[in-house]
């Protein structure tokens, strides 16, 4: 299932969206017409089955790009509706537990330190995501980093790093020199009236090989 | 996994308890001594990791009673911890999605209608909670059917109906007559002082061959 040439540069975090769900899936359709690689969705008010269908929708938006599905910290729905992958912080089931029940998915997880970044790598993660690195009003209670730390944090493992929080076109080329193999962004995407420009200008200013 | 002798009579579930999980566990340590026959974790605002660390703790306090746990809601916890079953309300995930993903571990469902319980039958319900039965502390927005509704709904399927809502010592003997295989019950045990000797006034007064 895993697949060499995944690319997280371009990682879109659906949260918390104020809209339809039309609304939601235009948007990421846009975003993913700008260059978006990869998707997760994260539905933490939502019930299960409201979850799971949305999930089922989405995947087949993404599959029409051949871009993967990230589920956000349930680990039924990702295998429900046969994600690519599934992402888990660290209030969510324990990554052994993940590893467990998903087999070769992909299993991201969130890390704020390099503790935790180096536990992750212990525990089986494929990827970590790091945060929050700018102040992000969809967590308002995540605890910032600094350039420093991730960047020290992104040295410490071997696996990719995303970084996540607060990420915008004004801020993201402060991440270029961090060692991030990729951005997660949410309101700077789905947020924007053109959200295919806004994926675009943020692909741009990137800089990852 | 199945076991044919599986009591649905008193069927505790743990809803939105007001205390540490040591005073949880101690209370329903007191119900299981009172003949509690099944517990259900029902842990809807709990984070992933705190609902798995619980179950784990709560499973092996049934273990030592020889009492199955039926997780509510969340299949990847009810796999991930070994539960005997799963319970899915209508907002959940689809039944028959949760069958696909936990083989023959058992799966309860929430219903209020003839048509919602013929459809858990089809869709491989093992058994069926049929209420609210009575007016509700634990679920303001429970929908309140009659003791002939119930009694249609329980006549109507052939798998084990388990009333809920609302139950108490008080109102318990209503239930008799009408085909129940059981009865769930939340305060009338947890909120008790002498979680077994409710429990026990409650199994007494509940007439079930």
């Amino acid at each position: 299932m895993k697949q060499n040439n995944l690319s997280y540069k371009m990682y879109l975090v659906t949260d918390l969206f104020e809209g339809t769900e039309e609304e939601l899936l235009a948007k990421v359709e846009k975003a993913l017409e700008g260059g978006v690689t990869l998707v997760q969705l994260r539905e933490k008010e939502a019930d299960g089955k409201e979850f799971y269908e949305r999930a089922l929708r989405l995947k087949q938006l993404l599959d029409r790009f051949h871009v993967p599905l990230i589920i956000n910290d349930r680990v039924d729905i990702a295998l429900a509706v046969g994600a690519f992958g599934v992402h888990v912080g660290q209030d969510d089931l324990p990554l052994k537990v993940v590893r467990s029940l998903v087999g070769d998915m992909i299993v991201g997880v969130s890390v704020r330190t390099v503790q935790e970044a180096k536990k992750a790598v212990e525990d089986g993660a494929d990827y970590i995501g790091v945060g929050a690195v700018f102040p992000t009003s969809t967590k308002l209670d995540a605890k910032g980093i600094t350039k420093e730390e991730l960047t020290e944090i992104t040295g410490s493992v071997r696996i990719p790093a995303v970084a996540i929080g607060g990420i915008t076109a004004g801020n993201i080329e402060k991440l270029n020199g961090t060692g991030i193999r990729g951005a997660a962004v949410v309101s700077a995407i789905l947020k924007s009236q053109d959200p295919k420009k806004a994926a675009e200008e943020l692909n741009e200013k990137l800089n990852i090989q």
